[in-house]
């Protein structure tokens, strides 16, 4: 069961059980903001149902409230950070903002943080780089949740992707997992009793299925357009480490100690006016996003969106009538801002390849 | 019908045909050898099967064999060229090599290509990066050939997006239109009679289907992962676009001169070793891809392999017993080397959304 709560209350609340959980005024502030703000854009598995695992991981020592990322090498319009094992939305802010400042210098920049902690919703980077005025690209490896296409067991990340575009009538965003579905919205679909809108897994029997629940038990998710997903993961995990000379999902799921624990994310930004006026360019954008829009539906009910127009939409709903909440992902989060600190992840099931 | 036809001989008769359509003796040689290395690492779709096409685009005045790329803007570590409508292969060879040099210094290079023609494979320029020791990413937009998702009607290309490693092992390259299948790919199967191993997109009655030409009838393909393929692939189009100053989809739709005349690509570049030591990252890529490959496989018979790693094979296989070609194209060519310049494009059917 969900219900809606004014923007402000739920991010008092998530910043108050931060606080909690021992971050400081400033870091509370701006994860309770980000983590508020996915929920509000619809995007729930990653912002409020994060909130018990995130204190789990915290007061498991997984996560380390008071590190700071430091910068451990440079290169031109290249850098890299350690993220210490630091609060992952924090880390990955401070390095989405720099590639930018990289980028305002060079016309692209590229930042490469290791060993930082998850970053929550991927898209949240993207959507602030688009919002800044920066063509943003970014990227994370996970440990192994997915199976290669052909196997039945966990072998890479479902390692999401995200590329937004900054129109200033609206960002035009994506952010994709590698798999069909996210395991976080598994998880919401879960909550709410639903079945998925397509097959999204396969079950104990090895039948595609649209069933949640038994997708999470069997790990097998499916990838996003069969063996093409589990291409782009695999090679998404060796870009990311690579660049940022970090983990690979093989040495998180040795590690085992939850989800994107001692993950590398990569954040490109490319000033997107450098070549051209930028009048000119929106027209073009708008003009483009006009022109897909207006290609004749299947559905006169459902007429074609941009990815991220819908975003907007969802995002003036919930200022005006709140925040959509799952009630039970609500109650926990009013104990933590309470003091009452023990949790139950109930937002998604965390699979991990055994070795 | 297909036959094997030794390397050489498919190149030399390639460059024949070049050399007849005007281009001069260095540019044959480098585009007869990328378009057979495609052939003989199984893209045959880009390969040998696009030489009618190309001959018919310049013979209409749609690729200008005399053309030079033009550096047309500059900052720090990107650039922008006007590829004047030349050889598509040519100035994306260009493109990518000026991307590793700015890489060398800047730690990552972008090049942004705009006004060039059809880059036959995408992956060539990314396993170019890849086997000279750059990470690469490249891709690039092309006309409405794919409908939006919850549209009958093309909206949107197809945009294939590509990532490579640099393994020296064997390089991780993942190629991927944002359609399951690429129409070159529909082109291949209905040319050897067979019907696709997954439903490829829409016939005209609306239902999803195996049948390659039922398919390129409706030019209704379906989207990698559903509503992500074209996700991305839109936002892929506008990012081009932007990045290059150039054409996005739509304006190749207006301009209605084939495919990809006029398109946009992007290169970008990144040295792997900027932040760690190159035995120590090839040992994790080589640890990474065992693991990877060591994952339980449903059939025993289909052991679990990383993208690019049975290119490598079939690479050694066409180099052994000549490169697999289709009969009919290949006459097509040996008559085009002939100095017989009448072609029938049979590569693939090229939908463009009418306006």
């Amino acid at each position: 069961m969900s219900t809606r709560i004014p923007f402000d209350e739920v991010k008092a609340t998530v910043k108050k059980a931060l606080l909690n959980l021992g971050l400081s005024e400033e870091d509370a502030e701006l994860c309770a903001t980000i983590h508020t703000q996915s929920s509000a854009d619809g995007v729930e598995s990653h912002g409020l149902n994060r909130i018990p695992r995130f204190a789990d991981y915290v007061q498991k020592g997984w996560v380390d409230v008071k590190a700071e990322p430091e910068l451990v090498g440079k290169k031109g319009a290249a850098e890299n950070y350690d993220g210490h094992r630091g609060i992952g939305v924090k880390n990955a802010v401070i390095c989405a903002d720099r590639a930018m400042e990289l980028a305002k210098e060079h016309g692209i920049g590229l930042v490469a943080l290791r060993n930082t902690t998850h970053w929550m919703r991927g898209g949240a980077y993207a959507w602030r780089m688009a919002e800044k005025g920066f063509l943003g690209i970014s990227w994370i490896n996970t440990e192994s949740c997915m199976p290669m296409w052909g196997s039945d067991e966990p072998g890479v990340g479902n390692n999401p992707f995200c590329i937004a575009i900054p129109r200033e009538k609206g960002p035009i965003v994506v952010d994709m997992a590698m798999s069909q579905y996210a395991y976080g919205k598994l998880g919401v679909y879960r909550l709410a009793g639903k079945q998925l809108p397509y097959p999204g897994g396969f079950d104990e029997n090895g039948n595609l299925t649209t069933d949640p629940g038994a997708i999470e038990k069997t790990g097998r998710i499916l990838p996003t357009g069969y063996w093409k997903g589990t291409s782009l993961a695999i090679a998404l995990d060796m870009a990311a480490a690579m660049i940022a000379n970090g983990f690979c999902g093989t040495d998180m799921d040795i590690q085992a100690k939850g989800s994107c624990s001692g993950c590398c994310q990569i954040f490109i930004a490319i000033d997107p006016y450098m070549f051209g006026g930028k009048e000119e360019l929106q027209a073009m954008l708008d003009k483009r996003v006009a022109a897909a829009d207006a290609t004749h539906p299947i559905d006169p009910k459902h007429p074609v969106r941009c990815p991220g127009e819908s975003t907007v939409a969802r995002r003036e709903k919930s200022m005006k009538d709140g925040v959509n909440v799952d009630e039970s992902v609500w109650a926990q989060v009013q104990n933590l801002a309470a003091g009452k600190m023990d949790v139950e992840d109930i937002s998604g099931v965390v699979i991990q390849k055994k070795v």
